[in-house]
C-alpha cells in the first residue's frame, strides 16, 4: 500500500544550501585527497579518523548526541518531538577506494548533513528524531566484503566477523577501529540501536542519468544480483611442441565462455528487460609463456531487474559452459558464491523521494545496478535511495565527478522526502495533521 | 655441403648398456625426487649440488679431467687422440622444473655419460677429445631464463648478467654456485673454453613421435620463435550500472583476440605448415568482480618451422587486434620481446644422426618446437640433436615417462651420431679412414 504523502505547508520554504553543500564536500575531502583529484580514504586509517572527527564535530554544533557503535558506525542523533521513536536515518559512507572519487558515499553523508544544518538553521523541531549515520567500511576496499557494517547491523553478519576482517597487512578491522578511537560501546544491530527508516542519497556510478539528461532518480529498488566462479580446467603442454590438434587449452575455453556470457545479455528479450552479465577477474595458471593454459579462474557478476532473468541468465551460461567444454576436453565449474534478490524499495519511502523529486521537475526512476548500505538498511527498516547523475557514469575513480547543481538537488530532494516522512510518522502517529 | 658419414667398422661392434643407462638415471633422480614420481630440483640447490658430485664422479671414474666454468657449467673431458683439438660435447642439463619429470634433460646427461662408459669400457680412443657436459639453469625454473649458462657459454649474455640472476627468494644465480661449490675459475665461453661440436639428446616434449610410433626422430633445427606483450584496454566501470552497450570491456575484447589468434594457425595454410601461436598468460586489471576490466595483460608466443611463416601469422593478428579493439572502443598494444630465428643444425651433424637412427630403423625427422641448450650451442659449433619419443608428450610434469627401451635407443643412436662425427673429423685432419 503506498500512503499519499505530501510536504507540510510550514516547511514549504525550507530549502538546502547549495553552496554550503559544496563547502562541506571540499572540507570533507581534506582528508585523502590525491593529486590527481580523485580521494583514497580507506576505512579506518589516519584520514578516516580525521574526516570522522570533523563529521561528529559538525554533527554536534546543530545539537546531535554522537552514538558510536561496535563497528563504528557514528549515528548523530538530533531530537525531536517524539523521543520514544527511532530516529529517521540518513546515511551512506565517509570511505573511499584507493582511487576513487570524491561523490561516492561522501554525497550521501554530506547531504544528511546538509539536511540537518538546514532543519537546524531554521529551527525546525521534527516528529522523530533524525539521524545523519557514516557506516563503516561500505566499499570493502581494505576490509572485504562491502556493506560490512551496515550489513552487521543489518543482521547480515555477526560483530565478530566484522571485527575479524582483515587488510592485505593483516591489520584486523577490530584492531584499526580501537587504533583509530572509533570502537564503540553501543551494540552494532538494529534491535539494539534502531532507525525507524533509511534515506540515502548516491551517485548512480552508472551513465544513465547523463545519457538522459536528468540530475537525480528515484531509486525503486536493487537489481537481483548473483556471482559466480568459474574453474576451468584443461591440460598443461608446451605450447612449442604441442600440435594445435591436439591441446586442450583452457583459456581458449575461457575465452568462448566470455564471448557466449557477453551475447546472453546483449541479443533478444533478457538484454531488453536490462540483463546483465560481465567477466572481470580472469588469470590463467601456470603463467608461463611456453606453456598451455592448464587452469583458469574467472568471476561472474550476473544481475537483472527480476530474479528469474538472473536465474535464466545463469541457466544458460551453465548449459553453453558445458558445451564448450565438453567440444573442447575441458572440465568446467560454476560456483554462484552470492546471491542477492531482487529488492523492492517501500513503497511510501519511494512514494516520499519521486513527490520531493517531483517538486524539482524531476520524475526518472531507476533501479540500483549496484549494492549500497541501503541494502542491508532495508532489511530492517523501510529504506529508499535518491541518485545524484555523475559525469559520463563513472565511478571509483578519480575521476568522478557531479555537478554542483545535481548534488544539491539530491540534497534538496532528500531534505523534501525526508519531511514527507517525518510527517508521514506524525499522522500515522497522531492522526491527521 | 652434407658430408657422407659412415660409421668406422672398427666401432660396429659397440652398443651402449640399456640396463647401465636406466639405472643411472634411477641414482641420479635420488637427489630430488618427489612422492608423485616426478622430480624437483631447481638449479644450484642442494639436491642440484648432490646430483653434480655424483656427475663427476661417473666421469672421473671414466678418466675424465673435470673443467667447471664460471657459470658452473661442467665439462667432463676425456682425452683423445688428437688433444690440439676441442672435444666435441654431449651434452644436456640435471635442473628440473619444480614439477618436472625425470627425463627433460636428465636424460640428455645420462645418455652421454652412457656413451662416454661404453667408450671407456671398449677401450676406444676416439680422435678428438670428448666432453659430457651438464649445463647449469637451462630451466630457468628458478633463474630466469630458460638455457641461461649455455647461454653466455653461446655469447648471448654476459657472465654478469648470468651472475646477477635472482631467484624469487633474492639469491642470485652467483651466490647460489659459490654456495654450493660450483663456481668454476674456467672462464665461461666459446672463445675460453671452446667445443669442436655439440650434440644433444632430449625428450620430444610433445606427441608427435607417440602418435607416429616412432622411439626417435632426427632433429633438423628449431622452429622460428618469437614472444608478445599484448596489452588491451578499455574503461573501468561499475558491472552493475553500466549499460551492456555503453561499456569499453577489455576482457571481452582479449577473447575475441584469443579466439581469432587460435583461428590463424588452426585455418588454412599456415595450420598445414605447422605454425602455432598460443596465448596462456592471462591477467585482468583491477581483479574487483564488479568493475568492468579496464586493462587486460597477455602473453603470445607464435612458432612456425619457417621464419616467413611467424612473420604472417603476427601480421595477422596485428591487423585483426587492432580491428577488434576500434569496433569495441579498446586500444591494443602489441610487443615483441623476444624473437629466436629459425635454427638449421649443421648438416653434417644432421647426417650423422641419420645414418646412425637409421642403423636403428628410425628415420623420422622433426623441428624441435622448443629451445634446447643446443640453440646456443649451435651458436659457436656444428650442433645436432636426437628426440626421444615420451608418452602422449606430456612434459613439464611428474608424469613425464619414457620407456626404457626408447632411452636406450637415443643412448644407442648418439653413441652412432657421435662416432661418425669424430670419425669425420679424423678425416677432415688426417685425410682417407
Amino acid at each position: 500500500m503506498v500512503s499519499e504523502v505530501a510536504m507540510p505547508s510550514r516547511y514549504a520554504h525550507l530549502s538546502i544550501d547549495a553552496e554550503r553543500t559544496m563547502s562541506m564536500i571540499e572540507a570533507s575531502c581534506a582528508w585523502g585527497s590525491t593529486p590527481d583529484g580523485g580521494m583514497n580514504r580507506l576505512s579506518c586509517n589516519d584520514d578516516d579518523r580525521k574526516v570522522r572527527d570533523w563529521f561528529v564535530d559538525e554533527a554536534k554544533k546543530c545539537g546531535c548526541e554522537i552514538k558510536v557503535d561496535q563497528m563504528g558506525n557514528i549515528f548523530a542523533i538530533r531530537p525531536g518531538q517524539n523521543n520514544n521513536l527511532p530516529p529517521i536515518g540518513l546515511g551512506s559512507h565517509l570511505d573511499t577506494q584507493p582511487t576513487g572519487g570524491r561523490y561516492d558515499g561522501i554525497l550521501g553523508v554530506i547531504s544528511a548533513l546538509e539536511v540537518l544544518k538546514t532543519i537546524h538553521a531554521n529551527n525546525v523541531t521534527t516528529y522523530a528524531p533524525l539521524a545523519v549515520v557514516n557506516w563503516t567500511n561500505e566499499e570493502g576496499a581494505r576490509f572485504p566484503p562491502a556493506m560490512l557494517c551496515s550489513g552487521v547491523w543489518g543482521g547480515e553478519f555477526s560483530v565478530d566477523y566484522g571485527h575479524s576482517r582483515t587488510d592485505p597487512g593483516g591489520k584486523s578491522l577490530g584492531q584499526e577501529l580501537e587504533r583509530i578511537g572509533y570502537k564503540g560501546d553501543v551494540p552494532c544491530s538494529y534491535d539494539a540501536n534502531p532507525l525507524l527508516a533509511h534515506f540515502e542519497v548516491h551517485i548512480e556510478q552508472g551513465p544513465i542519468l547523463d545519457v538522459a539528461k536528468e540530475a537525480i532518480a528515484v531509486v525503486t529498488g536493487v537489481q537481483s544480483m548473483c556471482w559466480y566462479h568459474i574453474d576451468v580446467a584443461g591440460r598443461e603442454a608446451h605450447t612449442g611442441t604441442t600440435p594445435m590438434d591436439r591441446r586442450s587449452d583452457a583459456l581458449l575455453g575461457a575465452a568462448k565462455i566470455i564471448i557466449e556470457t557477453n551475447r546472453f545479455v546483449t541479443e533478444g528479450e533478457l538484454a531488453a528487460r536490462g540483463a546483465r552479465a560481465t567477466i572481470a577477474v580472469i588469470n590463467s595458471l601456470p603463467q608461463s609463456i611456453n606453456t598451455i593454459a592448464g587452469k583458469v579462474k574467472m568471476g561472474l557478476d550476473i544481475r537483472a531487474p527480476a530474479d528469474a532473468d538472473t536465474a535464466k541468465v545463469e541457466e544458460l551460461c551453465r548449459n553453453s559452459f558445458q558445451k564448450i567444454a565438453e567440444e573442447a576436453g575441458l572440465t568446467v565449474a560454476v560456483d554462484r558464491f552470492w546471491t542477492s534478490p531482487a529488492l523492492h524499495f517501500d513503497p511510501t519511502m519511494v512514494n516520499c523521494v519521486r513527490e520531493s523529486a517531483k517538486s524539482l521537475g524531476c520524475a526518472m526512476e531507476l533501479v540500483s545496478g549496484a549494492g549500497h548500505d541501503s541494502v542491508y538498511a532495508s532489511r530492517k527498516v523501510p529504506t529508499a535511495m535518491i541518485f545524484v547523475r555523475c559525469r559520463d557514469g563513472i565511478s571509483h575513480n578519480p575521476a568522478e565527478y557531479s555537478s554542483p547543481e545535481d548534488c544539491a538537488a539530491g540534497a534538496q530532494t532528500l531534505l523534501g522526502a525526508y519531511l514527507r516522512y517525518d510527517d508521514y510518522v506524525r499522522k500515522s502517529h497522531e492522526g491527521g495533521s
